[in-house]
């Protein structure tokens, strides 16, 4: 049995209209949104969805760092709780789905079910997560890793903002006082869904509607720093040179070369370069680089960042140059629960939803949730793949068609 | 005839001494000076050198933009001067060689030669260059512009240095008042010659005690600026991504490796880079770098730098990438006079000095009088080819090998 299509278009036209309202808490002047963990427009966003979810009539707490729930009680008792929803906080001037369409989805969704099938057997919770974003103290996760555990208030003993306001500070500003903190680890949790915009271009590139994620993948960063010998870019003929910044630009060049040549789903990004003394006519001593690389796999990430720190290391040999490689983040490649994937996928054919299976190459709520309980991430497209920018956007059809699915798996969960 | 070595020798052992005594002008903390034009230190060098040439029996003067000239009058009427010296002021904290030697040399060998063989046929001039580096004021070769016409006053008008001096007041205040400017050009130079560290390493490479310069090179420069997609770096696939930073790496690869394929004279540069946003997890969306071409051949220069824009158009297009290729710089090769080469190779093998013919790869006051007069540039070796820099030295046996050269060809030339 499925939920009715036609009725339910009709409530899911209010999504768009959602977002939007949303989104004018913390709207920044170029249409985009600043909304920082316990900010002004952080707290007012939360209390209007606390309203929100009490005119619909569900069961709202805030726990004691400021994640929202508003609950939808199933009828059978001593069941785990469904958990779907997102994250409120957004980068500085980002888009206005991140996250939110999350929240508001699920809402929707929830709302949707109570009023077409009424009480649900299992308890549904709508979640709007205080924090992801680590865009105003550098920490990411806040929600979800206190919910599962994975935080406690000593882990943000010391932590300040770029304006030197303490996290605890803020906290207590936002209506949070640290001193009445109890862990908010919750131990009935079913399953987590997440919905949430793709932030990436291949769902768009692919003309589906609906991205199921088996996959949040791992991710290593290094800085790589290669010392030759800075000198006259006139008098040093090309053989007698040392130049960091000829060799990093080989590197740079062969780590995209290899990527593409070792696996379709592996990314590798040098986002970021200095040169030293970086002056036209001066060979330079110095090339510094970061280098990103992203699989889930983590033999696969393995195999790969070896080889090129090998291949970094002869060239430099070769070259008669120093190099360092130095790792400075190490996050584990998470697998989503594979029976609500399939899940997904079920009720997507059914509904004639396109949907395209996908590995997440950006960082999710769900990667927390995923090691903790049974967890699903599901993408609608990012029109042109275009995400943390005001210009961030998704077709109200495919948004529309996320809920409609959604609702579908919340329906098949609960009821 | 040569000149007779031994006593010479005794005499140019005063040249590592006499090149200290002028770097106590100016003199930095690290050990290298700064003697910028017309700053304090650049005034008490100027005049402890007329000095130098007066009690050596030298007709001083300066020119109107203060360019020192130290005469020792030849018996032939009518005829032409044979000038010798190089540039005395300094880069910031540069070295005590550059320049200076060439200007100490040219003294120390005149003087000997008038104590050895009395009154010269022809005249024979030392020149202390006012100005060549341009690391004051942003204009190069301000002394041998002016000897040569090359300059006049109204080429600095209007120019500052950073502290926002203005040239002409900078020329008043050393004593050189623009009010009383008239042409410095001079019309009876029968050639100039100019003994210069060779800020590079090919000499010390080959073992060679002399450098004789054939031709200096030509320069284009060049800013290269590439616009792909910034995007990001976790989800966009590597054949969705318009790297930018990615594809400058492979140009900067390219450069170095067809410049070596190209010729063995050929020098070519990337030595500044800048990437934008330029941040790890960001795939960039611009990157811009700086080339530098060096030359003594135009065609060559001409054929390498039209190659590289031809490839680089053809990748950023396939790539589907924008590119701009902006040329900012554009100097002439000089080649200097193949007469006086040769007769400095004659006299390096008569009195065994090994040398090495060479290319300038640098920019010297040679370059400017070589489309004047018939003009000569012989290098001595820097160690480790460091210049600009307090650690800029040279052996003193190689000191005194230019110097014997330097006077055997002057005698040649002017008795």
């Amino acid at each position: 049995m499925t939920t009715e299509s036609h009725s339910l278009m009709k409530e899911i036209d209010q999504v768009d209209s959602m977002v939007k309202w949303l989104a004018s808490f913390g709207q920044s002047d170029s249409g985009g949104v600043n909304r920082l963990l316990y900010s002004p427009s952080w707290v007012q966003a939360q209390h209007a969805l606390e309203n929100k979810m009490k005119s619909y009539g569900f069961i709202t707490h805030f726990d004691s760092v400021g994640n929202l729930f508003g609950k939808l009680q199933g009828s059978t008792p001593n069941t785990k709780t469904i958990l779907t929803g997102s994250h409120i906080d957004s980068v500085l001037n980002g888009g206005i789905y991140d996250g939110v369409y999350g929240i508001i989805a699920s809402l929707l969704a929830v709302k949707k079910l109570h009023e077409t099938y009424g009480t649900p057997k299992k308890s549904i919770e709508v979640v709007s997560l205080c924090e992801e974003e680590g865009s105003r103290f550098p920490l990411t996760f806040w929600g979800s890793g206190n919910i599962t555990g994975k935080y406690t208030l000593e882990d943000i003993e010391g932590i300040k903002d770029t304006d030197g306001v303490l996290f605890s500070e803020a906290m207590k500003n936002a209506g949070f006082d640290p001193v009445q903190y109890s862990s908010p680890q919750r131990n009935d949790i079913d399953c987590f869904i997440e919905l949430h915009v793709e932030q990436g271009i291949v769902l768009e590139k692919k003309g589906s509607s609906i991205g199921t994620v088996s996959h949040i993948v791992g991710q290593r960063r290094y800085t790589v720093t290669i010392t030759g010998e800075s000198n006259h870019a006139g008098t040093t003929p090309m053989p007698y040179r040392k130049d960091a910044l000829a060799t990093a630009g080989h590197f740079i060049s062969y780590i995209s070369e290899k990527a593409i040549q070792t696996d379709p789903q592996l990314v590798a990004t040098v986002g970021k370069i200095n040169a030293s003394p970086n002056v036209p006519n001066v060979i330079a001593g110095e090339a510094q680089f970061t280098l990103d690389v992203r699989h889930f796999k983590e033999d696969v990430l393995d195999e790969f960042c070896d080889h090129l720190a090998n291949y970094f290391k002869q060239v430099a040999q070769k070259r008669e140059m120093e190099i360092t490689i130095d790792q400075w983040m190490n996050v584990q490649a998470v697998k989503m629960d594979p029976s609500l994937t399939e899940l997904s996928k079920l009720a997507a054919t059914e509904k004639n939803i396109t949907f395209e299976p996908l590995i997440s190459g950006a960082g999710h709520d769900a990667q927390v949730f995923g090691t903790f309980c049974p967890t699903s991430l599901l993408f609608v497209p990012s029109e042109k793949g275009i995400s943390h920018s005001p210009k961030e956007s998704t077709k109200k059809e495919d948004l529309e068609k996320g809920i409609e699915l959604l609702t579908e798996l919340l329906y098949r969960l609960a009821y």
